[in-house]
């Protein structure tokens, strides 16, 4: 059996990633931050999932990354746009998937995990740079490097299984895999009680998955009318 | 003028490190951590240092990376050794400058620096992996991809101008550049007054750098008899 540590969060395509790695009989750890998003329902959703799918222990680590300022998920004083916009969008949280997955890297070598599963997508994303198949690479290549397990030649894998998927095959393999998406929240302004708004970047590729792949939408709307 | 953020720890290396980017004029933001080490002169002292060589902002950051625990420098179960070993030592924190790095990069991208300065060196060092040339390379591979600025083609370097130095190399280039070493504090189990042990591995390379230099240790010892 494998240990895995598997960043979580409460979003739709990490519940997946979750599940693949349940699924295929990893041991789980699950990995949240708290890094000054603009709500607090989507950790809530972490928990739930983490415990619904079977994970071995999930942690919630405060990161006051949002400090740094730069991102609409994380300055107040930044709208969330509500339109597809070009090039890199104000969603963006500089530098975040590093981050989380250089934390995720600690803790893995603390317990001696032998690979990090991540849920990002190169295909419905919003243009992020830290989501692309190129960067999970050079990520692996740093933590062989960085670490005393890749130093000792263990094995070291840094895991995105729906990097080449689209929203809606990711929908149809969680659906398969028995996830229950309820349970997340993937909206970039969710009000306290996790219902979505409809309207942004995140709510906007969410529901367009469930419709392409033919799963009935479980999404709660009406968090910002 | 280059913005750099620089990655100051409040000990000899880091201090040499900025004063090597202020000499070249270097716009500086420097950023410490909090991150569960067993003291907290060496934060202070990074205050201090950071004025002294007049960067233009001073940044702390709590990062409970201690939580995890697998280090002698944040887990008070393991002692910190007084003897040298072999190979990769106790008080190796896990992916330590993996993260360090990692949120350098998300401040430089806000601030829309170009250059990332750590003063990690690869040979009067302790066996950590994460402060090879290798790893610094990977990381800047790394940064360019993860990055707005990277994918836009913007100059983004990670700068480790000691890598290759010995520990005398720096006490004579800081000295130079007028480094006043008396404000640093390198030691593992320094007390609150930021007091060195004089025996723990940080202390003894310390000791053997000046000594090797031929510049007098202005270290305060004594702190734990």
């Amino acid at each position: 059996m494998t240990r895995a540590v598997v960043l979580l969060s409460g979003g739709l395509d990490s519940a997946t990633a979750l599940a693949i790695a349940r699924g295929r009989g990893d041991e789980c750890y699950t990995l949240a931050f708290d890094y000054g998003q603009r709500h607090r329902a989507e950790l809530a959703a972490a928990r739930r999932v983490s415990v619904a799918l079977g994970a071995a222990a999930h942690r919630e680590m405060a990161l006051p990354i949002g400090d740094f300022g730069g991102s609409a998920l994380t300055d107040r004083s930044i709208a969330v746009p509500e339109t597809p916009s070009t090039g890199i969008p104000v969603t963006y949280v500089p530098a975040r998937n590093t981050v989380f997955l250089s934390l995720a890297l600690a803790w893995a070598e603390v317990i001696d995990a032998g690979r990090i599963v991540i849920g990002v997508n190169a295909v419905d994303y919003s243009g992020y740079p830290d989501c692309r198949p190129e960067f999970i690479a050079a990520f692996q290549a740093l933590a062989r490097l960085a670490t005393k397990r890749g130093v000792e030649g263990g094995a070291l894998v840094i895991d995105a299984p729906l990097v080449t998927f689209s929203k809606a095959d990711i929908v149809r393999r969680g659906t398969e895999l028995g996830v229950d998406y309820s349970l997340t929240v993937s909206c970039y302004q969710a009000d306290g009680d996790g219902r979505a708004c409809g309207r942004c970047d995140s709510c906007r590729l969410r529901r367009q998955g469930f419709a392409a792949a033919g799963v009935p939408d479980p999404t709660r709307y009406g968090g910002r009318t």
